[in-house]
């Protein structure tokens, strides 16, 4: 039982397995797409499922549990004091320690495991837990009450890893190389050798300061100055003789002294480049002189304790206070940058300039700004072309001095991180007419050439990046990258990242396994299972069957991996949902697949995508592959140009203004093609004339 | 004995009485001008003084006295604890009682006098004192050293009373009508009605808002926002049903949206023009809307606590922080600011816009900027030209966003209540040739007309402000301000502002006084008594004799107030150094009194200033009559002027950078002409034709 998302008077059994909101009868029944969320045309009442559980919400406080019992986490033996009755993902949360929490808290994930070592705690009974989890001591964090003193794990196989990011430091170096012509930072630093005044020219410090400036070539006419500068001015000037360094920041309208030192020596200069993704962030540490790669670091986005996808954020931090997502994106934003400042042995202070690529839901609570109305119809973004800020009033790792300039996006639910990763792409400048999808927790997609640019959005969710997958994970080490399935054993063979022992399945694995299996005959067009029971690979856990894509004495838990058809239907559904996305879209221009010269795919599948594969599963079309390219993490790409060039900071303002947004929501073109997807690879075989599936 | 003001090493007993600082005999000696202050020229080695009293300045301090004692003030019952052996000054100062100490705790004033009540304090013998004061139990609160719990009064004719302004209230919003044509203040409010979003007008909350500015006719383009307004921008733009208003602030390069708040209902607007001079500090409150001053109230400078001058309040700067002085001058203002509001019923936040208009050094100290290169040959001044601040990062009592335009000045010793009175006086956009003196604590003069500016300072110090004069005070109630002689029986007739009893005399009523000693015989040409000592109007106070302007029977505190020749010496010290400074610019331009065309004269003389007696002692030329007018306070006209107009306030940058500034601190013209003008009138009285001193 849950409160009705939008009545929250009502409580509700119903629950949408795909947005992890209730909704009551009226609103499922209701054919208004006010009602409802930006997804109800994508989340329809047929993928409700009436959840049978009598687990009663948040609802058992702390106010009839007075006493307070502190709680240890392991490995790092961080203690927190919570109030009894807290869950143990309360504690997490107020800990800091990283528990992965999907959906929530609502106990329809099984992702926020813990090991409990000592003491113990009121535990809900759930069947996402195996007898042998159970057996070891593993409990679900969100179903978890503290009832006295307790000493928890986090597992082994939870601790977060270092994510394996297309190309990092050298790699990245190497890819984003001569991407950028002449290096133009936001906020540049003007070393000047003033003369020194006299008798007969006593202008003022700050006159004498700006006649060097204009010698220097600055606009000293639309140059502003703060209280703050002209404070530390007169001793600036004159501890080294007349000798300073003057930091600008270029603003739209107006540049700004930021700071000025004493003496003209060289000082480093650094940027970062920051895609913040709804579940994954990567930070590129920027020598801001060459341009070249000092490290690379990448995390995950500490808001999935809130959930996975913008929806559940926004929820939360309209219950929560927008600080508390704040927060939590800029301790992880803050963290990977510490980590690449030390790869690089270089300090905060001696990073200027910021660069921030997200969705717009992303930025807004990354910067503290109302996200309520982009969930709301007509779905309006607060801000769509930011300001040039500053670190220290955002909170972000740098010198506080440091300009940020976060990527303008077109619409609420096409982003920044979209803008960044077309500028990369380059298709806005050329001929081509060229489809950009981006397969990330939403899912956008653009349309065009240098003529024209068309977007839109579709609730992908999380399935590609693991999200609402038993054992999907994001391609970090141990994750399984690659699967082939041998046509008579029917036994997969798989590859990992840095060859780990298995932990999970990241995006390409699933494809791979899904596409292996479909065409070995394991499961059939709609995602079931056509193998059977007592088949060797096949087991169940609950309720449901599975395929063992790797067994349990190879994995590092000592657990099966099992692929279930619930952990299918989330990855068609995400599917359909992209597939759905491009075809309406180049309907809606009336162009079909002949007229697309280029397909660019990114987003969070890992370093290797199977075209061939991706195509057989049905979410690419199936076209000429040499048409395909796989962009990898484009939105950071984009960053990073943006960090580097006043060009692409402008290009970026324009490219946003350009596209035409096309909104699905109420598109019920959008619904009948989205559910002619439903099925592997689709419902018009017509449409992938190169994929044979076997007959049943 | 004291610290060398230029080496703090080396103790003197030479202190300057005229900026009351110490100097080595190295300094004496030296001719270079690097050594010592601006006013060099007029400070030559002839008015400086042995010191003979033993008193050894601040240095026994609390470090031997561990104990702290209970200072209580009254009339207000203020209590503080201070270390044993501070001195009432320091416990004044430190509990914000005002006590005046012209020449910053030396004990050369004589100003800072309390009357000990119960308890006793370790007080140095003064002269300063007569005996029927040191009987009613006053003391030096500089020369007062704490040894005890005690309560001290400050005397009722040393409460602050109100100024006379030239024209208070009604007057003044007579006098300064019709000075501005359009209004049009730096924050400004604009209403808005803004189109609800729609599905097919889904643009951001941002850009809307842009729409609807530029419709009403705002430059977008030149728009900052910052992360502030951002994080308001979503709930206000609701709240009221798309009904806002929004606060610009306009600035040189860029404006930026300070402010949105719901609904667009009108609200109050004010604005206060604040003169801060060295001496006395004047607010008017203005309704932004008509103009109309709504309240206008002055008040002692609380600096002065530091020192009469300039020079005084930068080694003060320099010993104890900008800060300090930042804090006593802000504390004027606000309890100025206070006394308005509630005079006009009207609430700090309505104030939206603020003019300050200062001199150099006042500007510096009132910002918190470094002033010590003011005072330093090449005299720089760290600002000229000042940015457009807020309210709240200055701390002046205002709504926090308040824009505040500081009025620029042309050099360290001219500053921008000089370019605030010649915009007020206008001749800047006119023909006629014009001498523009302003007698303040500095004493500066601009000449030409709208083809051509120069302007000079010359150290005039405090004299016609009543510092470094016995009972000299400024135009408050029971100020001598119109004083006649009796030819036979040498007598005076006096008035008093408020028809008060005398308290003092004021500017205006030490010139009538000088001009009529001068006049009846009382006094020679060279400043000495030509009365015998025994004549019924002299006295003999300490070793000093003097005229006896009131007697002790007719006045509020029961003292005679006594005129001494040293005090008739400050005043002829102060009229030579004016009178020099425009005789010698002129000079430089070569031009004789038969081109000047017009005398403006301004400065805190009072409301009243007898032309004919300021020429008789030769502080103005003697030249036709009808040439010369009196402006009152020039300096707060400009700054209402600047306060409701942006093209008055494009003006005044203009009109600084138009003057031409003549140094006169290593001018040796100057020099022979103070010389020369140390008389009265003046050595050469070819120059005066007009006035025919009696011979002794």
């Amino acid at each position: 039982m849950g409160k009705c998302v939008n009545h929250p008077e009502r409580e509700t059994s119903y629950l949408c397995m795909k947005h992890q909101v209730y909704l009551c009868e009226d609103c499922l029944k209701c054919r208004d797409p006010k009602i409802y969320c930006k997804f109800r045309s994508s989340c329809p009442i047929w993928f409700m499922e009436k959840r049978q559980k009598n687990w009663d919400s948040e609802d058992k406080t702390a106010a009839v549990h007075p006493q307070r019992h502190t709680v240890v986490f392991l490995p790092d033996e961080t203690a927190v004091d919570v109030a009894a009755g807290a869950t143990l993902l309360d504690a997490a949360q107020a800990a800091d320690v990283f528990v992965n929490a999907s959906c929530n808290g609502k106990g329809s994930c099984g992702k926020c495991k813990l090991v409990v070592k000592s003491g113990s705690v009121d535990a809900t009974p759930t069947a996402l837990l195996t007898d042998g989890e159970t057996e070891k001591g593993y409990v679900l964090a969100c179903q978890s009450r503290v009832t006295e003193d307790v000493t928890v794990a986090v597992p082994r196989e939870a601790v977060e890893r270092k994510l394996q990011v297309a190309g990092m430091g050298e790699a990245v170096s190497a890819k984003l190389e001569g991407l950028v012509g002449r290096i133009d930072p936001m906020l540049t630093e003007i070393p000047l050798t003033l003369t020194p005044p006299t008798l007969d020219d006593s202008v003022s410090d700050l006159d004498r300061l700006n006649r060097g400036l204009k010698q220097s070539g600055c606009d000293v006419d639309r140059l502003n100055v703060g209280i703050r500068v002209l404070r530390q001015l007169a001793d600036a000037v004159r501890k080294e003789d007349w000798n300073v360094t003057v930091s600008i920041i270029q603003r739209k309208c107006a540049n700004e002294i930021l700071d000025i030192r004493p003496g003209n020596g060289e000082s480093r200069s650094l940027g970062i480049a920051v895609d913040v993704g709804t579940t994954s962030i990567v930070v590129y540490l920027v020598d801001m002189a060459t341009g070249k790669v000092l490290a690379a670091t990448s995390g995950h986005n500490r808001q999935a304790a809130c959930g996975d996808d913008v929806i559940n954020r926004i929820v939360c931090a309209e219950k929560d206070g927008v600080k508390k997502l704040s927060r939590m994106v800029l301790a992880t934003i803050n963290n990977l940058v510490g980590e690449a400042l030390a790869g690089a042995d270089a300090e905060a202070r001696e990073i200027k300039n910021v660069v921030i690529s997200g969705n717009t839901t992303m930025a807004h609570l990354l910067l503290g700004i109302e996200p309520r109305y982009i969930r709301r119809e007509p779905y309006i973004p607060t801000v769509s072309d930011f300001p040039v800020l500053k670190a220290g009033e955002i909170g972000i790792r740098a010198n506080p001095m440091a300009a940020v300039f976060v990527m303008p996006g077109p619409a609420s639910y096409v982003g920044g991180d979209i803008v960044s990763g077309v500028l990369y792409a380059g298709f806005h400048r050329e001929e081509p007419v060229t489809l950009y999808i981006d397969v990330g927790t939403n899912g956008e997609i653009v349309l065009g050439n240098r003529d024209w640019l068309m977007t839109a959005a579709c609730s992908a969710g999380p399935a590609f990046e693991g999200g609402g997958v038993r054992w999907g994970m994001r391609a970090e080490d141990g994750a399984i990258e690659e699967v082939s399935i041998d046509s008579s054993s029917l036994a997969p063979t798989f590859r990992t990242v840095s060859n780990a022992a298995p932990r999970g399945i990241c995006g390409s694995g699933m494809i791979d396994l899904i596409s292996e299996m479909l065409l070995k005959g394991i499961i059939d067009a709609g995602g079931k299972f056509a193998l059977p029971e007592d088949h060797p690979r096949m087991k169940t856990v609950g309720d449901e069957k599975g395929y063992v894509a790797a067994a349990a004495e190879e994995t590092e838990m000592g657990e099966d991996i099992l692929f279930t058809e619930t952990d299918i239907h989330s990855l068609v559904l995400s599917k359909g949902a992209i597939y759905a996305g491009f075809t309406v879209l180049m309907d809606e221009v009336g162009l079909d697949f002949s007229m697309i010269e280029r397909v660019y795919i990114t987003g969070g599948f890992g370093q290797h995508l199977d075209i061939d594969k991706a195509v057989t599963i049905g979410l690419l079309p199936d076209i000429d592959r040499s048409r395909f390219a796989y962009l990898g993490n484009s939105s950071a790409a984009g960053a990073y140009m943006a960090l580097l060039s006043d060009d692409i900071r402008r290009e970026a303002r324009e490219l946003s203004n350009r596209m035409t947004y096309i909104d699905f929501s109420s598109n019920s073109r959008f619904m009948d093609a989205f559910t002619s997807a439903l099925f592997l690879p689709h419902t018009d075989l017509g449409q992938f004339p190169s994929v044979t599936v076997p007959r049943a």
